[in-house]
């Protein structure tokens, strides 16, 4: 297996999950462009969106309104953006299709400059975050 | 009506679609990232996706595919971005739930500098390729 998003939802790999059912996972992006980044992903192993079915598309965008109203929740954004990459071309990192979740501040600037967050607790205390508010929505 | 998308939609100023459905249209943005970029968007005016039902959000997204697959096939792109920008925050600019569909070009640099298209020529001609291509797949 040499796909990263299979190992962790194979728990291979640990990551701060923030939802998880049967089908689909959420977990934190350890390189945030913004505090509580989240991805949203199948638990099948599809590269890009255009590799699944439109019922599967579905289920997949299905999926993000509880967990974007929890992030928000979490953090207090002002706004949110979806984003979701195919390709190298396109910035695709890992080849396991995936939903960016980003909150989005009005005090911070249009640029995004991602963030490696070293402090694993940090990270592990805003998913907790998120996930309860996940639940409470 | 002071929603540009509802206005485009109900005719009343001009735009380049590229689908349309009882529910659901998809134009050209006019500000292009890259070459291509498409708005997919309901008919029925919701602000943000969080405004939208599950049932609706899957609707849109399920129409994703036939039109990234004209938009690749008339491009030629080495990939694409799917976005989607909720409030101002998040640098949405019409208040008009849609989605982006972002060709992207392994020879052009990673900086998305918009680019207003002066020829009005140029944009038809490109929208009346991708019709053509979301038609044949």
């Amino acid at each position: 297996m040499d796909c990263l998003f299979c190992e962790i939802i194979a728990g291979k790999i640990s990551a701060h999950f923030v939802y998880e059912d049967s089908t689909h996972v959420a977990i934190m992006d350890k390189y945030p462009i913004h505090r509580g980044h989240t991805l949203v992903m199948p638990r099948a192993h599809h590269e890009k969106i255009i590799d699944m079915t439109p019922t599967h598309v579905s289920e997949l965008f299905a999926r993000i309104l509880p967990i974007v109203r929890g992030v928000i929740e979490a953090t207090n954004a002002d706004g949110f953006n979806i984003g979701q990459n195919n390709g190298r071309a396109a910035n695709q990192i890992i080849p396991h299709v995936h939903v960016h979740v980003i909150p989005r501040y009005s005090q911070v600037a249009v640029a995004w400059p991602k963030r490696r967050i070293a402090d694993d607790k940090e990270l592990e205390d805003l998913a907790a975050m998120i996930r309860r508010c996940i639940k409470s929505t």
